[in-house]
């Protein structure tokens, strides 16, 4: 059972100028304050904050899988088609599978709220015990992510053999499949 | 004319449990009962029983495309995220064409039921005459994955130069273009 | 300010009878219409009638990127499953990032209208200063998939440094996101 062990969950802002103290991070704090109110599980929050450069993106999803056993990365930025938009393309080169449910589900859910949901490039991918899902840098487009594809994040924690994570119900309901 | 062939049709189960005999195979019968159902042309089943190992699964497809000339082959579990689930990584392994329409209709009809939908990473692709479906494991899934995508399949088939299928129309209506 | 520069935009029909002149393109005049009725801003069409060949189709799309400096690269025909249908493997061999969103929700448009919308398997990539768009054949699914996408492409356009398009309003709004 690792139903005990503290979920680590890293947060990791990719933005040249937020990494570079020219703008205020705004993606980790929502990404942070979402967790906060939506987990009642207890987790421990890796945070980093990071320019978009491919190579560095991917070492830094590396470490947090690999060495700081995080079940759950979540990165914010970086998902669009500008040239220093490389988040997906970090995500990808260190993904064991790629799970494109997340992006399409998340590009469903923001096109409802604005045309240009579908330049995002957003992915999701597992690498070892880590649920990696990019989100996009917006705030409020965060919430909306999150909120789409949460139920499903802590079923999806168990079949990579992390920690069970639990919800607030009135917030997301977990989904999981009954025992058979 | 090859409207006269029978079409030969695959049927991968796989499955580490079901190969070794632990388990029931219910994947692959609710797709047979599926297909006796639907298909009013003739059709001849060709069936396996595989474990969750990649190149197992890719040679297994291999053979039903280049040895048995199934048109259609039809995979049954492994395309979650769990370390062992490696259907779609192998259809890729095999596939001449990707066939991303397949897979976001049936993780969008799923989803429909089942937050977890999302988690589901199945595709499709094209090898030589072939086209390969992955579906979920569970008889339930299988059949609201099928109705949603076989309209469009015997066409399919037959621009990859396949037998002439037909179906019970109260079942399910093939669609094809109208001659030009 | 680049708002002043004439937008490039390449049209590729990918047909080998219309290459061949044994059909005419009707795919090519489709994009043209639908351009001309819904940007206000300048623009100038490059067109290339070319046959189902993967690399020649790539190396068409990396001319048109590279040296004549489109923004927007715009294809029709070639995404289907036939064995001859080869653009979106050729988009991709020249992408630098993938757009997946656009394909999706093409898809998505076309499904509404028509069971075998899945077999599309067209999808968008960036190169450099180019947005390419794979469309259908049809003229009619050609119009629903650009009225589709046509709201986002504008601002992804500034995205990746291209001149600023604009559109009749009462055909296209183009969505661009509010200066902070």
């Amino acid at each position: 059972m690792t139903d005990q062990i503290d979920a680590h969950i890293g947060i990791v802002t990719v933005s040249d100028r937020a990494s570079r103290g020219e703008y205020e991070d705004r993606g980790g704090p929502a990404i942070r304050e979402y967790l906060d109110r939506v987990l009642t599980s207890k987790w421990v929050e890796v945070p980093h904050v990071i320019p978009d450069d491919k190579e560095g993106v991917a070492s830094c999803l590396r470490r947090l899988s690999d060495e700081d056993g995080c079940c759950l990365i979540i990165t914010t930025g970086g998902t669009g088609p500008a040239p220093r938009d490389v988040t997906p393309e970090a995500t990808e080169a260190v993904a064991e599978k790629m799970m494109p449910g997340f992006g399409e589900l998340m590009r469903k859910v923001s096109l409802e709220k604005v045309a240009t949901a579908i330049l995002s490039r957003q992915t999701a991918a597992i690498r070892g015990g880590s649920l990696i899902i990019n989100l996009p840098g917006q705030p409020k487009a965060i919430n909306e992510c999150l909120d789409a594809v949460f139920p499903a994040i802590p079923y999806c924690i168990d079949l990579i053999g992390g920690p069970f994570l639990t919800t607030d119900e009135s917030q997301i309901i977990a989904f999981r499949p009954k025992k058979k």
